[in-house]
Parts: structure tokens; C-alpha cells; sequence
């Protein structure tokens, strides 16, 4: 019995999702409705889009208002939880807690990188009855399949990049920095830091138009950490992936097959197919081989 | 006796000075003069300030004038060379090979990142007779020393901060990426990539105006490429570097004592303790004995 079956027949109630920005909580959501799954969207403000969050059941909340997920899900009935989208790291100021979230947070905050604050909320979830899952879980179909999605495919000097991207990514895993790379012609020209993929995309096209990085093309490189809670932060590529890497005159882009989450497979495949770029997805043992 | 002592006493002519962007090339050539050494620069068109070339004797040439630059060395009676100050990566349409030049140029380029174009124009060099020299040979004063620069000091936090950014410089290193890296609050937030430490800092003040980095504070930490040829890369700190750490919002500033150049040091010094922040030298080892 698949992990998707298995959920659904095990949990009564609808499924909780907490939902920050970009597309890909709608597309989880989707695709729960569409396996016959109730959920219920606890969207977070100044994160999830107003305007989409609408046509599903939903509750507005607040980042640090765990207390009062915690009631209104129980209310809701739902066993299973899970987190999809963007929350670009907020400031302080930006949280508004409850006594319980306060009280999570006073365990989780000053701890060091995004894999280690994850893993608290996750176990925090736990703890409270919560069963936390992960977007690949509830909709394994918006992986990234091995292969490449659309008409578009990497030369072998670009799958050497991407083993070399996959290498770095490797190195850098323990110090929590970013997912991504960029390669080209057997050079690391860009590692993502904390402002992230599309940040690291436009800083990139920024410095090519001033002829601050003079070779062509190259692949973006995504990889989840490794040791990284899979439930919670998987890579994603999107539509606005395509685009950056476009802007950012690159050949393509390549990730690990069934461990990325691609938001709206179509329309990345016919972006790519439009920007004549490859998206591919890549057996994960290839960062072990290399570097 | 010194390198630099023995350097003086064996040679017999000027030094030659390859002379790319920046004040170092000036430093370097001052304090070679200052040591009773005499110089000829080769100013790198395109690169070398002409407003300060003019003061010294020199000769302008192009990128890729491989065989005019060991005609004219050899006229001069130069048996040393130096190549110091920035050359940023450039595009093959803006280098002029003469015969000579385009030889070098065949066994060098396409061969991967920095270290292994730098060492080849080494090995170049003394194959032809030139013995390779580093600024920091040349010229020892310029290295920065152990300790606080000026009269700000890394509290025990940023000691930490400090050691898990060499950490992560080290893992990079087999990589050939880039000579710094920004962390705060044990968190890597940024990775210098192809566009050098200028742009990396740029971009992370962009960032936090931005508010896509919310954290505070931060150090910018720089250290040598591990295995990298010392005579022609060591990182260089001067007083646009304390400027971008400054516009970053940045603590201070760490790199490697007696590895690192620091361009006009009394204006680092001073720039360092009108923006309150740091600018120290540590020791290597902290990178391998940390993370």
C-alpha cells in the first residue's frame, strides 16, 4: 500500500495545510482533493495569496499563532498536517505568537539554520498529536520525475556540470547554506545563499548583463540538503524557476528525481520548452560518485 | 635571511610588476621602492589606473601579450615577476594574444576555475626564465597581522561565527568557487561566487534593504583558496572592502593573518573604526579544527 493510500485510509479528518506563498500550496491542495482528500488551508498571512486562498476551506493565521492551529485543527478534526510554500526567513517583529507558539519558539529560535528550526516545528507537531507529512506525500505526482520534462536535454559536458553541482551542494550540505548552484563549463560561478533560488537567479542575470561573469549558459543545480527533513523543505522549481534561469541566460536546470517538488508541471515544461531550456531530473548517487 | 632579503640580493634587475585594477599594484610597487628595489609595470589596458600608472616606470600592454611582455622584461633586465591587482575574469573577445600569447592561451583556458588558469601562467613564467614572486613576498608589510586591525574587536559570538566561516571556505575549497563567505548568528547566508567579494557584498546589502535577509550584523569572512598558488591570489582586504561591509551592515571583517593583502592599511584602519565595525586576522587552523 502506497504512503498516499495509507494516509488517506488512516486519517478521519481533513488535512491541515499550512500554507505560505507561490502556487505550490493550491497545487498540493488540488491534488489532495482530487485522491478524495477533505483539507482544510490554515493560510499565512503576508505569505499566502489572498486572492487563491479564497476558493478553498481556510483559516487566516499569523506565523507563531501555534496555539491556535493547534485548536482550530483539533476543531476541524484533522491527524495529519502539512506545510507547503514559501516563508522567506521573517524578522522577528513579523511574528506575532501566541503563549504556545512563544512557548515553541523560546526552543526553536537562536538554533542555527533552516534544517535544525524545521525539524523543532516538526517535532513540535508530533508532540501535539499532529501527524506532519510532506507535500510529496499527500501528491507524489508533483515530483520531479527522472528524465527531462520537456523537449529540451543536457549535452554531456552539462550532466558533468551537474555532477559537479551536486558535488558542491554535497560539500556545503552540513553548513545549512542554500540548495542551489550554478555550473558552467566545469566552474562554480554561483551558490545560493540566504536570500535564495530566484534571489541567486536575478543576482546572477544582474552580474552577466555587466559583464561581471563573462562565460555563457550553465545549469542551475538544485539538491535537497542532505540530512534535511524531506516532510518539510524539499527543493521546488516552478514557472518563476524557468524564468530565472532564462533571465539568467542559462541552458538548464536539473534537480533530484523524486525528491523536488515542481509546482505546475505544465506549465514549467512548456516554459522551458518555450525558453529552449532543459528541466531534468537527476539520480540522487550522482553527488556521491563526484567531487 | 629573509625571502624578501634574498629576493633583493639575487636579482639583479627591476622588478616586474603585471599591474591589474586597483590600488594594490600601487602598494606593492611602493614599498618594493621603499626596500631600495627597482620596478617596471606592466599596466594591464583596460585594467591598471592610468592616472596612477604614470608615476612609475612602466609599459601598457594588453591581456594575452604573453611574448611582448618577456621581450620587454628581458630588455628591462627583469628576472622577477609580480602580477598584482584585479582582473576579473575576462571575455575572450578582450584579450589581444600576440604568438606567444596564444600558445599560453591554448594550454590554459578551458581548463576549470582560478587555481588551475593561475598556476599554468606560473609555470609559463618560469619556463621562460621569470621567476614568480608573490606581493606578499615582495612586499611582507602589507599582510595583515594577527589580531584587531583597528580598535574594534569580534566579541566570543563572532569568534564562532568567524571559525564556521572558514569551515565552510574550507568544504568549498576542492571547488574552486570563492575566496569569502558572509555568516551570522551560526547561520551562512552567503557564498562568494564568480563575481568576486565587492559584488557578494553589494548584493547581500541589497538583499537585507530588501528585507530578504532579516538577521543583523553578520561577518564577512575571506581566507586562500586551500592548495592555492599563494604567489598570485591570496584574498586582499582594502578600504572598498570595509565600505561594502559597512553598506551590509556588517560586524566586521576576518581573514587569514600573514595570507591576506591589505591595500593601504592606514586608510582600512581608519575607514574600519569610522564604521565601528572589525577588521581582524585570525589563524589558519581554526578552519580545519572547526566543522
Amino acid at each position: 500500500m502506497s504512503d498516499l493510500k495509507r494516509a488517506v485510509k488512516e486519517s478521519e479528518g481533513p488535512l491541515a495545510i499550512i500554507c505560505g506563498g507561490g502556487s505550490l500550496p493550491f497545487a498540493v491542495a488540488d491534488a489532495a482533493l482530487r485522491h478524495g482528500r477533505g483539507i482544510v488551508m490554515f493560510a499565512l498571512r503576508g505569505f499566502a495569496d489572498p486572492g487563491r486562498v479564497e476558493a478553498y476551506p481556510h483559516h487566516w493565521t499569523r506565523l507563531g499563532q501555534y496555539g491556535r492551529f493547534c485548536r482550530i485543527a483539533r476543531q476541524e478534526g484533522c491527524q495529519e498536517v502539512v506545510c507547503v510554500g514559501s516563508v522567506v526567513r521573517p524578522a522577528v517583529r513579523h511574528i506575532w505568537p501566541d503563549p504556545a507558539g512563544l512557548l515553541l519558539m523560546s526552543r526553536i529560535v537562536f538554533r542555527g539554520g533552516d534544517n535544525r528550526l524545521l525539524s523543532s516545528i516538526m517535532t513540535a507537531f508530533e508532540n501535539d498529536g499532529f501527524r506532519p507529512l510532506g507535500a510529496h506525500e499527500v501528491a507524489p505526482e508533483i515530483l520531479l520525475p527522472e528524465g527531462a520534462l520537456g523537449g529540451f536535454h543536457p549535452t554531456r559536458a552539462q550532466r558533468e556540470d551537474i555532477a559537479l553541482g551536486l558535488s558542491v551542494l554535497h560539500a556545503i550540505g552540513p553548513f545549512d547554506v542554500g540548495q542551489a548552484a550554478i555550473v558552467a563549463d566545469k566552474h562554480v560561478l554561483a551558490v545560493e545563499g540566504a536570500g535564495g533560488t530566484d534571489e541567486m537567479l536575478a543576482h546572477f542575470a544582474d552580474l552577466r548583463r555587466r559583464s561581471r561573469i563573462r562565460s555563457k549558459g550553465g545549469v542551475l543545480i538544485k539538491a535537497p540538503k542532505p540530512g534535511q527533513d524531506r516532510r518539510i523543505d524539499l527543493p521546488a522549481i516552478g514557472p518563476h524557476t524557468v524564468e530565472g534561469a532564462e533571465r539568467a541566460g542559462l541552458a538548464g536546470i536539473a534537480s533530484i528525481a523524486g525528491a523536488t517538488i515542481v509546482a505546475e508541471g505544465e506549465r514549467v515544461r512548456q516554459g522551458a520548452d518555450r525558453a529552449r531550456i532543459f528541466v531534468v531530473g537527476v539520480r540522487e548517487h550522482a553527488a556521491s560518485s563526484n567531487g
